[in-house]
Formats: structure tokens, C-alpha cells, sequence
């Protein structure tokens, strides 16, 4: 089950990812050992990522491995939850070269001294597929605080973070869309390079009653929040926070509503809180805007800046 | 990134593997919760299978899903850890059927009910190569009381539990090896159904000095703890536990000594414990076997009956 090429690979490129965290003892062992601080509970995730199916095959190595460790902290930042360490798997086809790999670990490395994370377990096995990789993350938030999905409640605002629609725009562009220089680099870079919002996830603990990331889509993720609260809502698409650059560009809005990738963090807050997360806003330098409110019954409608309910249509939003 | 399908599959098929464990949040946030019992530490694991490398496309669905398991409460066992809860995500070639992926999940509720462990999060992605499943293993051992690979000592017997050789010769069964239907059978079932060696595991905290679950081999996982504990071993082939069926088949010492897949624990301790480690295999009823000494200077040397050094060639062993 194990080829010699599997531990050169482990010893040269991961271990020095697990330096610096004893209980991942040197990734010699089966497993690694984790403490938990007094007083705070585990978070746990796990995702995967298949070549050609979740990122391009031409994409640049580091930018892969940023978006799948990006992914998973931005799981944690929805949590509202501090990122401890994670455990990754390749699944790597015989074709990967040995400069990839060490392109991918340097992506690995940058991304968790920014974020504070190290290495707890790797391992690689080969596949005659495409490359799939995955990660297990994990985080701690002190204990009972976590943000959950079911806590939304009738009357509550439903908020989201930054701007919506320029990463589902920037997979648009890698197809073909044309832009300008400058739009293409941004929007691309919107889609490749996730900004988990760790700062806000940890902040909102106490505050939001619900939140979840915007990774399938605005309205796929608020669903899955009135899921699972029990509740409905009402966004009016008129309040949508796009960029600047995909206020320019035919489309934004759908892309914002239904296009995911976006990695903002959205969540429900009572009306009586709205001074202390505009006051959040300001602190950490960040846009938070409120886009409806959620009612107890269930559904979502999504509507215009004159209150006409809009419908997802094939292609694009209609008028009902 | 989602279908429809994928959801409908969690619900389905996933969230009912989750019940019973509240911080799994019914599979329904971005991540699960896990609390610590008091004084003890997460162990935690991960390892991944891919259809035609590491199983065979054609294995029943509930025994690669019990594999898949098993193989990593082995790692568990491995460390001394009992068993918490997984996490896991499924890549799934379009042409996998409802009908297997149910019976996957039948196999994996069978085992969690048998071991004690709960689902934590699971997801699945869809590949356009084969079926490739990853799995996120938890479990908590007292703080410090963990086994690791780093302490074996100079004069420490190695010991083995089992027998050893089934698993592969019953690799060789599947690949076409005649041998009667009743001795097949029981091969076959070695090499597709691992039983981790937990109970074992757990007693041997405090008592072993290091510890390793023989999946690559036994040759080459006792390397692993004598790299990591900066020692070297002589091991006496004569000595090896063939199972009845084993000791009939030629090869068998062979694939007893470099095969892997037996998931049998490897071991180290104290002359001083013989006793207690016998009284610990009767107590358990589990064979525990002498195999060889640790020595301070580095390598291993394998040796027969009259104390001659056997070498590994291509294809078999032979003498110095």
C-alpha cells in the first residue's frame, strides 16, 4: 500500500509543516495528540477538492493549496471558531511532479503562519484519477459559544459581510468572459484565493444568532439556515453589497444572489443589535450590510428595491 | 461546487449516522463540536483508500466501508486511544450507484454501532476518477498516557498480537492463488476485514514502550519505530505466529514478514513485563508472540531458527 516515493515525499515537504506543534509529533507517528485549552470545545471539518471538478488543473499550486486550506477556515470562521491545526490527504496521479508538490507545500506554509495554524497529520496515496485532496481542520471556540446554524429567529436581520458576486464572476472570466486587465485580475483572484473571515467569525460570537459562509451560493446558505431554524426570510436584492468592479459588469447581481465561492460570512442578528455590529463593522475595517429580515414563515423570497417578489428563472431573475 | 443529489444523499444516507452525538449537530452546520473529557487528550488520524489501489472495485460496499473504518481505528489502537467519532468524505465516480452507496453506509452503521463511534461530518464530491474515500478517525487517550513509536529501548523485547501472513496470501487468493474454499474464505476475510486491536491497544498504555499497527508490513512498520526511536532490532523469523491455515501455504513466513494488511499491533516492552504481558494475553485471549529483541545499534537484522541472518531478494527470502 506504500511506496518508497510516499515517505521521501512526507519527510521533505510535510514534516517541516508539522514543526512547531508537539502533538503532531513530528507526523512519525499513526495519529497526532491535541490539548484542548480549558474551557473550550473542539471544531471539526473536513472537505475535499477534485482537479478539473472544484479548482483548474492549470491552476498555480499554491493558490490550490491556499483555497483548499482557505475553504476549510472559512468552515471556522462560520463557527466562529480559532483555527488550531489541520490534517491533509493527496490523492496524486503518477503524472504530479515533484515541483508541483513543492509548490503546493510552499502554499501550505505561507497560508498557516498567516493564519496560525500548523500541519497535524499528512499522508499521500496514488490515484490513476485526478488529483483530490483533502483536509480536516481544526479549531476551538470556548465552549457553548460556537455560531450554529439554527439559531435565526422571526424578526432578525440576515447580514453578510464584504461584497458578494465577483468570485462566481472571476470563474467567468478563467471561461472566457472578457473584462479588463485589471477587472480579470481581481475577479480571478476573488475566486482563487477565499479570505476566510476568522476575525469577524470570532467577533460575532454572543451576537449572531446563526451564520454560515456563502460557499454554495447567498440563497443556497441563508437556506440552510431557515432549514435548519425552523424559519423563512426576505431579501431584498436591491441591497446587495457588489464591488465596485462587479457593479460594472452584466450580471453581478444573479452572480451575487446564486453564485457562491464567496467566502463571506452571513448571518442573523437581533434588530436591537445593529449598533454594536455597525460599531464591528468600523472596528475591523470591514462591510457589514443588511440585506432582509428573517419571518417565521418558511420560505424565502427574494425581492426588488419596489418590493416585487423576483423569481429564479433559467438564466437569470424575472419579475413574477 | 453542490448538486442536489449531494444533499439529498447526506440526508438520506449520512444523517442518520450522526445520531446519538449531539455535537455532530445533525450534520446540518460547517463543522461538529466535540467536548473533552476531562484529563484526557483528541487523538486524531486520517487516512484515504482509492478503488483499484487500495481496494478492489468488486469488494462488497459494507466490506469497504468496514475497511475504510477499521483501518483507522487501527491507528487508534495503534496509539492506546479509544475510539470517539469520524468524519468522512466520499469522491464518487458518476456511475456509483444509490444502491451501493446505501449499502456503504449500512457497512460503516454496522461498524460504529460495533466500536462505539459516531459520524461527525461527512460530505461527498463528486470525480471524474474512481471512487476515492477519505476518513478522519477521533478518539481520546489519558494526557501522556499515549503510545508512541519514539520509545523503544536498547534490550526491550518486540512482541506481536496474532498471526500474521493471512491478510496479503489472502490479497494473493483474490489475485488468483488456489487454495481450498474454506481456506480462502478465511484468507479473503483477513485481507477485507481488518479487527483493530483496541482492547489491546488500550491495556498496553504504561506497560509497551512503543507501538505500531502492522499495515505495510511488519519488516517495515517495526523500521518506522526504530527510526523514530533511534534504536535497531534483531528479529527471529522462526519465531513468527502463522495462523493454521497460513502454516500449510508456502510463502507464508514471507508474507508474515513483509506483507502488511494484518492489523495486528507491534510492540515494544521491557523484559521485565513478560509476565504481565502474559497474563495480559490471557486475560484478553489474544495471542501475544516474542519476535525479537531491540538493540542500540541502528538496523534490522532478521534471523533464523540456527541465528543466521536472512536477507530480503527479489521474490523471497535467502541467506547471507
Amino acid at each position: 500500500m506504500t511506496l518508497l516515493g510516499e515517505f521521501a515525499l512526507i519527510d521533505r515537504l510535510l514534516k517541516p509543516l508539522a514543526r512547531g506543534y508537539p502533538g503532531a509529533l513530528g507526523l512519525t507517528d499513526d495519529a497526532a495528540l491535541v490539548d484542548l485549552p480549558r474551557g473550550r470545545q473542539l471544531v471539526i471539518a473536513k472537505d475535499a477538492i477534485v482537479a478539473d471538478v472544484h479548482f483548474l488543473s492549470g491552476d498555480p499550486p499554491e493558490l490550490i493549496a491556499g483555497k483548499l486550506l482557505r475553504v476549510n477556515l472559512s468552515d471556522l470562521a462560520a463557527m466562529g471558531a480559532d483555527p488550531l491545526g489541520y490534517l491533509t490527504v493527496l490523492a496524486r496521479p503518477l503524472a504530479l511532479t515533484d515541483a508541483w508538490l513543492e509548490r503546493f507545500a510552499a502554499g501550505l506554509a505561507a497560508d498557516q503562519q498567516r493564519f496560525g495554524l500548523h500541519l497535524l497529520g499528512g499522508d499521500t496515496v496514488s490515484t490513476p484519477g485526478p488529483l483530490t485532496l483533502t483536509l480536516t481542520i481544526l479549531g476551538t471556540v470556548p465552549k457553548g459559544q460556537a455560531l450554529l446554524r439554527s439559531g435565526a429567529k422571526p424578526g432578525d436581520d440576515v447580514w453578510v459581510s464584504g461584497t458578494l458576486g465577483d468570485a462566481a464572476l472571476g470563474l467567468r472570466v478563467l471561461r472566457g468572459l472578457a473584462v479588463t486587465e485589471d477587472e480579470a485580475l481581481a475577479l480571478v483572484d476573488r475566486y482563487r484565493t477565499p479570505r476566510p473571515r476568522l476575525a469577524l467569525g470570532r467577533a460575532l460570537r454572543g451576537l449572531a444568532t446563526a451564520a454560515i459562509d456563502v460557499s454554495d451560493g447567498l440563497v443556497a446558505d441563508l437556506g440552510h439556515i431557515l432549514d435548519t431554524s425552523g424559519v423563512g426570510a426576505v431579501l431584498d436584492a436591491s441591497l446587495l453589497p457588489l464591488s465596485p468592479i462587479g457593479c460594472g459588469i452584466p450580471g453581478a447581481r444573479e452572480a451575487a444572489l446564486t453564485g457562491g465561492d464567496d467566502y463571506e460570512l452571513q448571518f442573523t442578528a437581533p434588530t436591537e443589535r445593529r449598533a454594536e455590529l455597525e460599531a464591528l463593522a468600523a472596528r475591523l475595517d470591514h462591510d457589514l450590510t443588511r440585506i432582509g429580515n428573517i419571518r417565521a414563515e418558511p420560505g424565502l423570497d427574494v425581492i426588488d428595491a419596489d418590493g416585487r417578489r423576483l423569481d429564479l428563472d433559467r438564466g437569470g431573475w424575472r419579475h413574477f
